[in-house]
């Protein structure tokens, strides 16, 4: 990481769909209101030609650089995002909205449903991958951008970049797909499963009328971060971080949290119930398992002309290398411009959001030549280092 | 598979350890009563010279070969002792007993402790590898017998039978370890310790009292199992088993069970829940992450003339190849005398319970060279097969 970040930042709100016009799922489904959470990062050009649109994981939020008002406590991807940063701040309009279905300021299925006051729950319609790229677009458009030059995201993120490029090429100039795959294994869905019957199991979940109760699958949930952690982290990583650690040590024997491995998780999920939600776990678990574009009968490839960038890591065995392969292959088969490195990293599925030098030149490199040489911002204070002088 | 199997069989107890002589723990504390329910197979020589004792893994039972009333229900080993069999019944007296804590026979933590007369719960004193062969090596002083020609298991009964040899080459010829590790990973300890505590967050467990109040962990004790069906199952074996298949195949999307693997796991929880107990889960994990017989620092590798025959399976990554490498390479660096083959399996870590040809025909080939041409059994009917067509 080079230079100083954004500074501060704040989140925004828009409502992007209303009942006269709602969000029409994939499904028929339809959704209203919809608001959705957003932050920009850098100065949009004048001619709206330097976006950067960055899409988040499973459960990322909005807040992808910068700080809230503590600097210690940067955005997920700060070391990504900012001024000479691979995402230049100084060059790029970066834009990252809450997922739909998320819980952190775009509409979910906590949110209020507009039929029955109460939240929705399991009443919240399922959706595809395809749907939470019709929001990103609506987002778009509001902000008066036509096209990205670049889309990117790792793991869900980059599956929402792959399905934007697939369905609307000419409004994604580069798909940067880091650690992403086009379909889950029946090993990556077998995981999910086991997390999602964790959180629905638990008496606590209530059929999804917790939160009118007061109440949280707080076990199931938990259960469920654990578990999905354990597959973000390589065993070589675990290795390093914990080999066979204890925290006391001692030569007696428990069943009680011992192992250093142990506490880790235990302050991950613990640490995940004050920022998450059980429904949206699911909702945004399960759209990863339908997801499987390349099966789509209307796919046109020879219509696709997104540059795509694919990154994957080689001790990534949450979607390991093969997932990227497999995709780079389908996708060459079909006449599209296709670079993919596997980086050497020894953090597993996590290395997306680490600073990892080959990774982020190549994303610096590919974001920089999908941008086709796109002007560098005027001279000025970027919008949001403006925001962090008037602190 | 050879032949016709053993046929019926029958589970025997008897009580190893009583108030008088109870069963003193590596910890210290005392047990008793200690029952084990045990199994054999064959006939035991005039000299006592062709015992195999076979060591169960996490979730097995003394019940390992024949049948108890459904031919098509034979037990957990069946494809590998039995007449002209690995382990061949004609020749062998074969021994498996119900491991200690377990809850298929053997005391464990669902047994009534005699100080309360209730079920022991958490109050059942945890206990090590080493202490499980203690048990073992009492059931063989009742069967009249000095040593062992084969101590063999797969997963936790290789374990099992690598503590045995390193605390008592003279009392086991050969070891046999199929996929077994001498000590757990991180990433093994982190899978067991969400297993775990799904188990013991479980409002169910009230505190390890369910039994007291007829209830059952049973969401916890599922998502255990399933998580651990993972772990078992390769990427590749869940690829062919499973692949993206949905069992009803609509367009439609659902948080239900869909995926032809979701329908497995969920069948592999429910179907645990009728023949595991929560309280064994815990204990039996727990002493599997614990061990770590190498770095005992009395441990003396110069002593130890027992010969190791270890297997593991390409695929398995429960306990990867590397597991048997590193055992492998320091009980060689002791002078200890080691034979490894990795045998290539789709079928990962659950290999070990399948008929793999290369893999039985190792077992055979090393069974019959550490009994060292033990005669053959006297040419009549063996004890199970006398029991066999006695019904």
């Amino acid at each position: 990481m080079t230079g100083a970040g954004l500074g501060r930042v704040h989140t925004q709100r828009v409502v992007l769909f209303s009942r006269a016009d709602p969000l029409v799922l994939e499904s028929g489904a339809r959704l209203a209101p919809v608001e959705v959470a957003y932050e920009t990062y850098g100065t949009l050009d004048n001619d709206a030609g330097n976006a950067v649109f960055v899409l988040h994981a499973l459960t990322g939020d909005a807040h992808a650089a910068g700080h809230h008002g503590d600097p210690d406590r940067p955005g997920w991807w700060d070391n990504l995002i900012g001024p000479r940063r691979p995402l230049d701040t100084e060059r790029f309009f970066v834009i990252c909205p809450n997922l739909l279905g998320g819980c952190q300021g775009t509409t979910g299925p906590t949110s209020i449903d507009p039929e029955t006051g109460r939240p929705y729950g399991l009443s919240f319609p399922l959706f595809t991958v395809r749907d939470l790229t019709r929001v990103h677009r609506r987002l778009l458009a509001h902000l008066g951008i036509r096209r990205v030059a670049v889309a990117i995201g790792g793991s869900l993120g980059g599956m929402q970049a792959l399905q934007w490029a697939l369905d609307h090429p000419r409004e994604v100039g580069g798909a940067a797909l880091i650690c992403a795959t086009a379909r889950l294994t029946a090993q990556n869905i077998a995981f999910s499963a086991v997390a999602r019957a964790a959180i629905m199991e638990d008496p606590e979940f209530a059929g999804g009328r917790y939160l009118e109760h007061g109440r949280s699958p707080r076990v199931g949930l938990a259960t469920a971060r654990k578990l999905a952690h354990i597959t973000y982290l390589s065993e070589e990583s675990m290795r390093r971080k914990f080999a066979r650690a204890r925290r006391d040590g001692g030569p007696g024997m428990t069943l009680a949290t011992d192992f250093e491995v142990e506490h880790y998780l235990e302050h991950q999920g613990n640490s995940f119930l004050r920022r998450f939600d059980a429904l949206s776990y699911l909702y945004l678990t399960r759209v990863m398992d339908y997801f499987d574009p390349l099966a789509d009968p209307t796919l046109d490839l020879a219509a696709v002309d997104t540059r795509f960038l694919l990154i994957s890591f080689d001790t990534d065995w949450r979607f390991a290398t093969k997932h990227s392969l497999h995709l780079a292959r389908e996708l060459r088969a079909g006449g599209v411009d296709v670079e993919h490195f596997e980086v050497r990293s020894p953090w597993g599925h996590d290395s997306f959001l680490l600073e990892v030098p080959e990774y982020h030149r190549r994303v610096a490199a590919f974001v920089d030549g999908a941008a086709g040489g796109a002007r560098r911002a005027p001279a000025r204070e970027t919008q949001t280092s403006s925001v962090s002088n008037a602190m």
